[in-house]
């Protein structure tokens, strides 16, 4: 399923709401879910159970687990046969609505750092000579991002006034979709609720200044709109993450071309390590890392205001988002 | 006002309630504010309405800004005056609850590094001879910590597995009551909804093999049970933290004596840092980050399952927290 939050425009303000991708259509998979309610038993109170089992924000439902998923699978069915019910539309064409970050705020964000090449070349533009710690074959290190800072498909990215050297970096991101701790790596894969395109935008330069410190990044990659992601949430069963086409494009022209081929963790095991002695929860956002060449600090040059970021990740979508700087305040 | 978050056992299942502390009452702030409200406007919707703006959850509150500060304090004087109303006992003494973190879930958790001290001891610890890198002087950098792992006063806290060197860490919390973007250093304070203990438990030998990886702390800090704090939240008025008296025990026997004197960057300073391009919100959990001798690393000695870590800071109390082994699964 490729699962989508979306926004309704209205006279009192834009609706949130959940929805999926098929056939070109958008389903809102709560009205929908009213409305197979409504049908398949007649008198019970649809709209309410619709509202509660298919709720707007999509780390709520993730938590619903198997009665949210089977939820939505009839939804959408339903939404494809139907075009409204309880006077409200059960889907949308894409242009009629405006998609946000399908999880608009993930519980916690943790981004890795997989692709081996990606440490090599940052390694190499940081004049550290292309040099990779030996941890890192070992330990598959994380650090964590500000969830109040992610925006959704088509959003402008603001600059923050600290930086002259603004990037982007194609990433893969996922999204966890069970609670669980202590979870084998053969066990893991059931605890992905999905997949996504994350752009986790960096300062560099505050990112440089910031590194001999050994906290990892801070104000280089927290500011708001300075993690992106969408267009969809993309259920496992819909795609093979271990080799995916990815690509960035800026103002159109090619930037980086590359595969999710090579992680040198696998999702499974980032799961495994991560949930030692630690719940994971659903709605978590984690970034693969930086796929190889997959960002300007690799290819010697950064984002200008005005600039606009495509990525598209193979059976996921386009990512666009435009730089923008700062409104003086 | 010394705010907290407690625990009140009923057949039920424990009720969690937003108190204050005064007179050696505490005072349950809901129910105090409902009889305020009954008295003062009587046939409003008091408990309603006092439910409304003193709700179960500190982030919630610190979100209702004046409103509920306002709440609160009309609350804490009525629960002094009256036991009980609508049924509901307004105070508790403190042997009757269960204390709880004063911010359960804080929206998100920021550490730093201000004090010199720990730095110049933390690095010679390690093998670099106490040198400290000229960016920590320039830049406050943080890590960012896993909201949902923390725990309360008096909670055992889990050794996680994969550690041989467990340690604590004193520190001073700071907690941001109002939302806010590039913030003047000279109006940071405003911002500060309150101060408490902050114990930031470490894996040093999992942090050290992290290290090399330039990610900062991963699961060297983030594990269950890993961030305790408490047990009260201290707004500011009450306290001056420039020069608090910090004392760590373990086991009764004192391995830390030390002030809050000489933070490198004031919490205003953090506040104005931290907050240049990106919004802060109520509820975020800001550690200063260890207090010089603060924790094991320093003292070259670490935890041992069945230690008693007693972290005590003038004016806020005591963090009492038990070390456990997990349990095997």
């Amino acid at each position: 399923m490729k699962l989508a939050t979306f926004a309704v425009p209205s006279p009192a303000g834009p609706v949130r709401r959940i929805g999926a991708l098929a056939e070109g259509w958008l389903v809102d998979l709560q009205a929908a879910y009213a409305a197979y309610l409504a049908r398949t038993d007649p008198g019970c109170e649809a709209e309410r159970l619709a509202a509660l089992l298919i709720p707007d924000d999509m780390v709520a439902f993730l938590g619903h687990g198997q009665l949210g998923w089977q939820a939505a699978a009839q939804a959408l069915e339903e939404g494809l046969r139907i075009e409204e019910a309880f006077g409200r539309r059960t889907r949308y064409q894409l242009g009629e609505v405006r998609l946000l970050a399908p999880v608009p705020r993930p519980r916690v964000i943790r981004d890795f750092l997989t692709f081996e090449g990606h440490m090599r070349n940052a390694s190499r533009a940081l004049g550290r000579g292309g040099e990779i710690p030996p941890a890192w074959y070992e330990v598959p290190a994380y650090y964590k991002g500000d969830p109040d800072t992610v925006v959704g498909p088509d959003a402008d990215v603001v600059m923050p006034r600290y930086t002259q050297q603004f990037d982007f970096e194609l990433e893969l991101g996922m999204v966890i979709g069970r609670r669980g701790k202590d979870i084998p790596v053969e066990e893991a894969h059931r605890y992905i609720a999905g997949f996504t395109i994350f752009n986790d935008f960096s300062a560099r330069d505050q990112q440089m200044r910031e590194a001999p410190i050994g906290m990892g990044p801070s104000k280089g990659k927290d500011f708001d709109t300075g993690n992106a992601i969408g267009p969809y949430l993309v259920t496992p069963d819909e795609l093979d993450v271990t080799n995916l086409r990815m690509v960035a494009r800026v103002n159109g022209e090619v930037w980086s071309e590359g595969s999710s081929r090579g992680m040198h963790f696998s999702f499974a095991q980032l799961i495994a390590h991560v949930s030692q002695s630690e719940t994971i929860y659903p709605g978590e956002l984690w970034g693969s890392g930086t796929v190889t060449n997959g960002c300007g600090l690799e290819l010697g040059r950064y984002l200008q205001p005005g600039d606009v970021v495509e990525l598209e990740v193979e059976g996921i979508g386009i990512l666009r988002n435009r730089v923008v700087r700062a409104v003086e305040g």
